[in-house]
């Protein structure tokens, strides 16, 4: 299906590590694709250019997106809206749209803000992938191989938009997936934003500790590959909780009812309520790795998802 | 110092993951050390003999340590009173005895159980290193390379007796530091304990929610590193957080604070808190990242130290 993207004009709005990776991924490797990067640090629009992952660029997003067939919107969540407000008057029924960011409701609750209504040729997605680090720089073209992206198509979305989008996931290696928009929100609260949420607090908690640069001496290995998602974009996290609060505060409230849950039995030395937990959640976990390596192991720098 | 080592009767009272590493990191590498290995499994002594790992072996620890000049207790926190009172009998004032358990408080108190008294031969140890993966097929001879070793001398500890132990480990690779006992166990409850009771946590919240398959089948690499201690051993968690529940109980309610400070923010849509909590947290998990990189990475597999 990668033939859709033939001769086709690509616009990535947000040539960060996002945006960045899917230039990096299809520059060259499609017939008469032409890819326009569009974002606000002219420097690295030109470097990009000089890499050869983009085509032309611009700092404007009504230049830069104007004629194009398809648009990725490449922005953290909350300044999609205002990217939609930009494009709207060069968006023509034939632009088909789509977005990258990591909660779906509240960007179909943008789009209708901004348009009234939900236009057919717009496409909410969501790849699952990312990295701690951000920006172009830490951008490559692997990045989404193998991954899962989920699309979250509404009943006003045209089929044939979908599948220039799918197309566009699977010309960089991806799974593509449909899901409703309260599910995807559900789902990724709880597998990736939770966790992120949990290793700030857990960073912030010892941070903010007497003796807080001793404590971090004695940590070690399994502290570094917990707490690696701390060192991801604050924006970009700050983002994500203000768009999928109400899900997050859902799995969360259950997390830390869980928690006390461990308290008590640690306080009263419930011997067994520990091993049955304990044992439980290794289970679950060796299973999830298991169906997870089925799946092809990512490289280590792949593995911050949003 | 190593050479402390050379021509001694090294016992090993437990050849899971530690007892096998340090097993494996001397084997033939000190002149004249004898190792004997200790365990309640004879297919696995026999194996370790087979390997070169021991050079003599035994189920029975009185039988085993007789005439040890250095005994190494290699068994979960709360198997080690139990290993000290069959020890007792063949307990010389020469033979110096030390133990690995991540916790040190409960340790010293069931000494003082068994001894009445702290023995000036018995040094408590506490080697950070570890893996997600157990047993003594999980032992590797590079383990405690590069790690940190935590001894908690008592005042009665008799200082050769320390030196000996500390030899050993350096033999290993491994720097050895001093420390308090109830600095070691608050350190440690807030570094490493703490974080596997999040991740157990996690991961039983997450399997016991409704379609906990089909979350997981969306869980990509930031979730499976997150999570990644969720698989230690149940057994060996289950007596850390029985012998040292004070210490991370003190932390875990300021997490929970911390949690719920978030939670609130989240819902109160107070991007200003959100924003300050997250960079704050990265900033200080980039600092830990540069100091722990300089000490030097270890291989991916030694990264669920206890």
């Amino acid at each position: 299906m990668t033939d859709m993207l033939q001769h086709k004009k690509l616009a990535i709005i947000g040539l960060g590590l996002i945006g960045g990776s899917v230039a990096r991924g299809l520059a060259g490797k499609i017939e008469g694709l032409e890819i326009t990067g569009i974002g606000r640090n002219l420097e690295i629009l030109e470097q990009a250019v000089a890499d050869g992952a983009i085509d032309h660029c611009s700092t404007d997003i009504a230049e830069g997106c104007r004629q194009a067939d398809l648009v990725l919107i490449a922005v953290p969540s909350l300044t999609v809206e205002k990217v939609l407000a930009a494009l709207k008057p060069v968006m023509t029924p034939d632009m088909v749209v789509t977005d990258a960011a990591s909660v779906k409701g509240a960007i179909i609750d943008a789009v209708h803000r901004v348009f009234g209504h939900m236009p057919p040729n717009f496409v909410p997605g969501h790849p699952i992938a990312g990295s701690e680090h951000s920006g172009y720089e830490a951008s490559f073209p692997e990045l989404y191989q193998r991954k899962k992206v989920i699309l979250t198509p509404m009943s006003e979305t045209d089929s044939l938009a979908a599948d220039l989008v799918r197309s566009l996931w699977e010309a960089l290696g991806a799974e593509v997936l449909d899901m409703s928009v309260d599910h995807h929100d559900a789902v990724l609260a709880a597998t990736s934003h939770l966790p992120h949420l949990l290793a700030y607090a857990l960073v912030d908690t010892l941070s903010q500790q007497g003796a807080s640069e001793e404590i971090f001496r004695y940590a070690a290995g399994g502290f570094r590959d917990f707490t690696r998602i701390a060192s991801s974009d604050p924006q970009m996290w700050h983002d994500i909780f203000m768009a999928n609060g109400s899900a997050t505060v859902q799995v969360l409230d259950k997390y830390i009812d869980n928690l006390q849950r461990l308290k008590k039995a640690i306080l009263e030395q419930d011997s067994e309520e520990l091993m049955t937990t304990f044992t439980r959640a290794k289970k679950s976990r060796d299973k999830f790795l298991e169906q997870f390596s089925a799946g092809g192991k990512p490289p280590d720098n792949t593995t911050s998802d949003r």
